[in-house]
């Protein structure tokens, strides 16, 4: 039996966009001689709908789609997921049609991670269906998880996923599936989305294993694709290796590329502080819409240095980006001025270096409003987690590019992305990393290093591991609960960042909250 | 058998406290000759706790707290909600102790509300326990809701939750404990948390009813209470009338002052404007927090009509709140001077309005920075529904005060704050809706009557309509259409916006989520 795999980048409530991906991939199926050809979940929706799925409208026009596309199955089967109406639950089911009727739904039994919560209700789960004596099971979303289940009588086991990228997902996955496929001897088909949707990236790498797991159908990661599986004359395939920081580059291309795209966007813009983090934000921007869509602005304050605007306009100028220089002292100073009788006399503070980066905000947002600019914001994961960033200074932004990467991991994209030719200086690589918001301030005043502190905050959060055991490994007491204590203090700031694009297993906003009031000394 | 509930409010993570709290009510309880004495889900932890349910250090804290708790229960038996680590899965459970033991636990079977949902694992559910030979089923959190369950062999049947408050909810649980207790033919006790954990505000209401469906015990509302009551000799009671903007204005009063202590913060600011809604959450403030620890800004700029500051200043004057007056003409000038060349020769928009808004977000938030005042947010949920409202700027602070509130209920509260005396100037309450950022601007140039947005609103949000239903309704077709759209578009604002302090059914930023990529026209 031949089995297409259909692996297509869809957009959330693009019905009709969605359709035609849809019916053209059942006829290249039909054309390619497969007997069935397989979508994946929430392929007719896109996803994630959140509380789109409490919309009637919405669910009736899944379903209307879910028709027209069946009526373009003939000589073909097809699985297609869709979220649909079952009495007054909302579940994620596959449609299985079969000679352009729709024959049943199977739906998803365990509704785990945090896209569905809260959205989606459980449903009666996995169910066999059979094609030209083939007993196929499938398996929705993290129904696969519970493999146990799929050891009954069947040849092939089909699983439909909307699994977002993450570092080491897509080496996860793929041996995942093939002690899947050897341990219950049945052969094993994914199906994945592919696609940036906000700050979700589906990586696609749906793919195919014999009852023996041996890999036999492995798709593109990070961009459509198509293939037919048969399991009776399979090749085998060698599981390409995978880098990294290749695929963190992939990931964060297709996201912030589908970001714009999708929502009709064309121009971004940034503030350039000479810094590593916009500069990598910049490489990629420009990378993804052309250095003639994107502006940055240099907004040096009395304490920026000299390199600061310089190191930023060389690689401005080297990218072609359009730039202007806009100091911020005289807004600083009428400001603090208006501000006197208040501020009265107290010491430079937080208070200062604050309004400096809020000023900055003021001034991206006017050229946004003004000129269609999306702002992007330039945050790193690793300040993020413990609050050394301006709530709405520098902390704001429509999109978080490297939101989710630490700063080392800023520092190897950096370096992958001057791979062939110097984009980002290197000057601005090896300068010691500073905020410059008050006289020759480096991060190392307030932080440990960042071998240390990314360490620390790896193992915490992405780790799991507790204060004792972070102590245990090696690290120092004190900077151990000083970092953790950051962490817990800083999620008010949090709260209100724009969303991280994920490339982790356990980006914030989504995957970490922790309480806005919490007394537990973690 | 005497039962004795104990209403009592908890705070997330302060482990020490809670035990000392729920100690002495174990030992007023064995005074007053309780049998029982039962205790909300989640008493010993707090509630919501998100993802600092996944620290085995806090797990661990939360079960060495209960064994402390369990050998203060000597001749008397208890009931105490709290999250427990059951094999690799993480459960709200009961935990039944009897002469000093804990006997048992009961995990939660129904994992539904947004605040469990991706924190919290299904458990076995509902179990019986006896006490003096009476059967008691013991239902934690949403179980309660599948009351089919609960028809078995027992006597009574104890429900442990931890609901928030919102409009409505305190009518509704009396309706559905008594129908409960009269279809099944048992006695029904619940008992719930009280007061506010960051965005949430748990009312108490707990209650008691007898199989006969009589209320014999109903605890307060908004406030700590205890009662015992004897389900062989309880004297009915009379459910007291609910007033809803009471209700509201309880329920802010309860979530300000805890987010406030439960913080360890005592003072806060805003800015004035000389609108309704900055008015009512300076009223809120002034009551929780006392006068003398609040501080406003009066921030005119050229657009600012004469009464804006004349009618803030009296008021604040009124209530003895410290303010002080802080023009933005000036940073304005200068910020547009030095973005005159990125801005260029372009009409006034949207732009020169936001920048207004984010100038005076910049001095709110220096005070705060150097003086420790928590910044207010003063927007209200039709603004934010529609996206009237500037990011970074108006649309800034630590919580949404009214955030969950729409305007006609804004005003309904302003009236009843000024029941018994003027403390919200009537010209302020009187006066037409306006943002002031541009010259003579009045919101209803942009948006329908408030009276047919709201409307529009709640049928749109709060009662899941759609579309076509609202236009059946009455309303105009193509403003129907036009607001939908609004809600639509601004998701983006919302998902960076302050948390609102839940008041409704369906708040933003927790249970009204919409995809920021969404092509499909609800």
């Amino acid at each position: 039996m031949k089995i297409a795999i259909a692996q297509l980048n869809y957009s959330v409530g693009d019905l009709e966009g969605n359709k035609t991906k849809i019916i053209s991939a059942v006829e290249r199926a039909r054309n390619e001689k497969a007997d069935l050809v397989v979508f994946a979940e929430y392929a007719i929706s896109g996803t994630q709908c959140f509380d789109l799925l409490q919309n009637a409208t919405f669910l009736e026009a899944c379903e209307e789609t879910l028709r027209e596309i069946a009526r373009a199955c003939h000589d073909i089967s097809a699985l297609i997921g869709l979220p649909i109406q079952d009495g007054n639950r909302i579940v994620s089911a596959a449609a299985f049609i079969q000679d352009g009727w729709i024959v049943k739904y199977i739906g998803k039994q365990r509704v785990s991670s945090r896209f569905d919560m809260g959205f989606l209700s459980v449903s009666a789960g996995a169910e066999n269906i059979e094609i030209k004596d083939n007993v196929i099971q499938v398996a929705i979303g993290e129904d696969i998880l519970d493999y146990a289940k799929f050891g009954g009588e069947c040849d092939t086991v089909i699983s439909m996923r909307s699994q977002p990228f993450y570092r080491g997902i897509i080496e996860k996955r793929h041996n995942f599936h093939r002690e899947m496929a050897t341990e219950l001897g049945k052969n094993v088909l994914m199906v994945n989305h592919v696609g940036g949707q906000a700050d979700c990236v589906y990586d696609g790498s749906s793919s195919a294993y014999t009852k023996e797991g041996e890999l036999i159908g492995m798709l593109s990661n990070f961009e459509e694709d198509f293939c037919v599986v048969d399991f009776d004359n399979g090749s085998p395939l060698q599981f390409p290796a995978q880098n990294r920081t290749y695929n963190t580059y992939r990931a964060i291309k297709l996201g912030l590329k589908d970001y714009f795209r999708k929502n009709g966007f064309t121009k971004a813009c940034l503030g350039m502080s000479g810094g590593i983090d916009s500069a990598v934000v910049l490489a990629m921007a420009a990378e993804v819409l052309g250095p003639e869509n994107v502006r940055v602005l240099m907004m040096p304050s009395q304490f920026s240095s000299d390199h600061s605007v310089s190191d930023a306009v060389n690689m401005a100028e080297g990218l072609g980006v359009k730039y202007n220089i806009v100091p911020i002292n005289a807004a600083y100073d009428v400001v603090n001025e208006s501000m006197k009788e208040i501020l009265g006399d107290t010491e430079f503070d937080v208070t200062e270096e604050n309004m400096q980066s809020r000023l900055r905000m003021i001034m991206l947002m006017a050229l946004s409003n003004k000129h269609g600019y999306i702002v992007l914001n330039t945050s790193n994961k690793s300040e993020a987690a413990v609050g050394y960033g301006t709530m709405y200074g520098d902390e704001s932004g429509a999109i978080g590019v490297i939101g989710d990467l630490y700063k080392i991991e800023v520092y190897s994209l950096a370096r992958f992305i001057n791979r062939d030719k110097i984009i980002i200086p290197e000057n601005i690589i090896l300068k010691a990393p500073s905020a410059e918001l008050r006289p020759g301030q480096q991060d190392s005043d307030s932080l440990p290093p960042y071998e240390v502190l990314d360490a620390i905050l790896y193992r915490f959060i992405e780790k799991g591991q507790e204060v004792e055991e972070i102590i245990n490994a090696g690290f120092d007491d004190h900077m151990v609960r000083r970092v953790v204590g950051l962490v817990k203090r800083s999620e008010y700031k949090r709260r209100q960042s724009p969303p991280p694009l994920r490339l982790s297993s356990r980006p914030f906003s989504t995957h970490f909250i922790l309480p806005l009031i919490n007394k537990f000394q973690m």
